[in-house]
């Protein structure tokens, strides 16, 4: 063991030192080895010290560094001891993984310590049968509560929401409020705010904890609380409730149903999850993946692969098909086979270019219909601009290395119009697939690239065609 | 007036209806025809009715979906009822534009009302001879503090911080610290948790609110601190801080000098706009554009696109040059003209997914050197499994286009090896440049294209050229 383990393994137990992590935030190696040789002695002793201390995401990133086997192992050797949250900072196959192998008894009992938000991520992803097991088996109020969370739709303020909250009527004071909270036992882990509701659990404002605070004790909560708190229907989409969040700077959000009731709170740690879901979304779709994560298996992520792949080849196929009608050109000038990539790749990137910060602007919300028109002009623009760039030195260089000045004008107005039509392709398609409700990063680079390359290989060999008369 | 606009404009000052915006979130077209038809008629008194109730986003929308002189004339008419914070919600472009037409004075008086955050997010921006003349107007703490935030480097904690906190010392009891907060007049605009210090404003601990409400008045503060809240280093870069915050669910977080002194708070909000920035950026850098905003000029547009092109421009002349080797080859036999921009597209397509995979899994910390091994061989897999599968779809394809079964064979081998080789280049390439400290989002997709172009034509012309012998 060498020293630094040593100091590492030694470090008390509560204390939050992040020191499991590499200087680039992996997981120690050291650490690792550690753990891994605990759990194939069966070392409960050194397991409970050393990983029950730490934070669950933590546990998280150390479960997913570890090899499949040992994951299953590290959760049994812990038994009552393992935090379950750390199940909601891992991998989704991972996850499954480990669930899959615990007895439905030992889900049961480490749910009921979990709040309602951890428990509803860990049990919508189970099938129904072993949810309906698991749910029974948990006091009346906390079943009721998570199947309520539960009945909303995947993705939703509902499912993401924490139903335990702390709320007051209107006509306490802030000195009764307080001593409430000191006796109360049953509070939430944390929180930020309390609500002020009626009878029927109506909701009728919220006070931030530091009003409370600054407050004389004979005030009454009504007359500091702030009449609306954007509250979030439970039904609204997790993406809609988080825009909320990030617009009004909120660090919690009360959720109400159907008839303005408070069924929940949802905070800004599940919102933070929620915005990088979203971005990472974006990202894969963009470069033509799914929802695929590490994780998953090889036959899986083929499967999610190969659809985009064989839309691909549909288009590639199509612009083989522009090529084809120019065949006779090219055996007359072989030059045209060696250049005619060049004004599709020019393009393709251009348009890329476009397409990317369309796509952004339209998740970010950053375009509309008064600055449409606007954004349009100025890619016109930019197409047009750097299309007589390139087309200048794209002409020079194509008519110095074939020694032929024609060419280089041919490829030249080729150019152009090609990074013309990029930049038109690259906004208005992301645009249209917007308008008609489709997501504007899934489908946008397919479409471009499809454009780009039958646009540039027609207009290249099609004005070769008609110049050199062949 | 239609009857909902009117309704828009009675809605009551001070309240927070968010009905300024359509379904799509843009903001309405009635409310900015009536707004701008106040700019042009001087009415100040509609404008600080309507404009001056909204929350300071939406002013930030407001403002950005104007015409820029409208914008300059809409914050001239408001005079000091223009809530600066406003600026923090816009573009940098907008926000420029807007403070270069501000009288310096005008600035000083409305910096000396905001957080201090927004005031350094405001003046940092500035060049140094207006931002000296502003801090020169500023009472002497308050320039301190600013000066302070301002010295430590661009995109650090410091730089992102709120220089207002609450501190008391480890030895005052919970009743001591709530009627301080009641008496105290000058405390931050909101906080969630106070911060322990000693006497030299050396960091000891943390307590939440809610803890502070559920404890007993006799209690000293020091027995319910936390002792280590992730204190941020005033120096850290704002990416590896918002990590923390991610990792640690922070709501906020004690920003300390080199020698553990509290100097400030970094709050979740701003911690999300990290978020959202570094998101952006990755998903800007994949499609080659750099920093822009849709409200750049097409000039910088068009420079700051420009230099990728000519990359692109390099590496496309690149692997025309290996179709310049096979001319002869296909002067004999045209279809391979026709043919080859697919075994290329494929190519690039099956690179840019793993690519995107890899980049997304290095900025979320998800892949490391006990993983990448495994990773690695994963994505090798992908590519032979995918590669072999449209091996023999295009083989086919080609076969029946041509009349050649032996022309769906050539390019089934080369279908194959330009798979496997796109799946080393998406992992290897973004592996290397992570390891040599470049970021991987920014120049992957260019060097991974390289190597499928090249790669594919090489092998299609290549083994087509041997097996026909021409």
């Amino acid at each position: 063991m060498t020293n630094d383990a040593e100091e590492l393994v030694r470090a008390r137990p509560g204390s939050d030192e992040t020191d499991i992590y590499d200087e680039n935030g992996n997981v120690r190696g050291d650490f690792l080895a550690l753990v891994g040789a605990a759990i194939a002695d069966r070392d409960t002793i050194f397991l409970r010290q050393n990983v029950t201390r730490l934070h669950e995401s933590e546990i998280g990133d150390l479960l997913e560094s570890l090899q499949p086997d040992q994951r299953v192992a590290l959760v049994r050797l812990l038994g009552d001891e393992f935090d379950m949250t750390a199940l909601t900072e891992v991998d989704e196959a991972v996850r499954r993984e480990i669930v899959d192998q615990m007895p439905n008894e030992q889900i049961a009992a480490a749910i009921g310590e979990l709040d309602s938000d951890d428990a509803v991520y860990i049990l919508e992803d189970l099938d129904k049968e072993d949810r309906e097991e698991i749910l029974a088996q948990l006091p009346f109020t906390e079943r009721v509560r998570l199947r309520r969370a539960l009945d909303y739709p995947e993705s939703s303020a509902g499912r993401r929401m924490q139903t335990e909250f702390v709320a007051v009527p209107p006509f306490w004071t802030v000195g009764q409020t307080i001593d409430y909270m000191r006796e109360e036992e049953d509070l939430p882990y944390s929180f930020t705010q309390i609500f002020v509701i009626d009878p029927t659990f109506k909701l009728l404002g919220a006070v931030d904890l530091d009003k409370i605070l600054r407050t004389k004790r004979s005030t009454k909560i009504e007359t500091i609380m702030r009449e609306t708190n954007h509250p979030i229907p439970a039904e609204m989409d997790q993406e809609d409730a988080a825009q909320l969040f990030e617009q009004y700077d909120l660090l919690s959000a009360a959720v109400v149903d159907e008839n303005d009731r408070l069924v929940g709170v949802l905070t800004i740690d599940d919102v933070v999850d929620v915005i990088h879901e979203e971005a990472d979304e974006d990202i894969k779709r963009l470069g033509g993946v799914g929802d695929e994560e590490l994780s998953d298996s090889v036959f899986s992520t083929v499967r999610s692969r190969f659809l985009w792949l064989a839309i691909n080849l549909g288009t590639a196929l199509l612009s083989a098909s522009v090529i084809g009608l120019f065949d006779g050109s090219i055996e007359k000038m072989i030059a045209l086979a060696v250049l005619m990539p060049i004004v599709a790749s020019m393009g393709g990137n251009a348009g890329t270019q476009t397409m990317t910060v369309t796509v952004r602007a339209l998740a970010t919300g950053d375009i509309d219909i008064y600055n449409a028109g606007r954004i349009i002009r100025r890619e016109a623009g930019v197409g047009i601009a750097n299309g007589a760039l390139f087309s200048v030195i794209m002409g020079c260089i194509a008519a110095a290395w074939f020694h032929n000045y024609q060419l280089g004008f041919v490829i030249g107005a080729a150019m152009i119009i090609n990074l013309f039509a990029a930049a038109l392709a690259g906004i208005l398609l992301p645009l249209l697939l917007h308008k008609v409700g489709a997501d504007p990063a899934i489908a946008s680079s397919v479409f471009v690239t499809t454009v780009t390359d039958c646009t540039g290989f027609f207009a290249f060999l099609g004005i070769a065609t008609w110049w050199f008369g062949i």
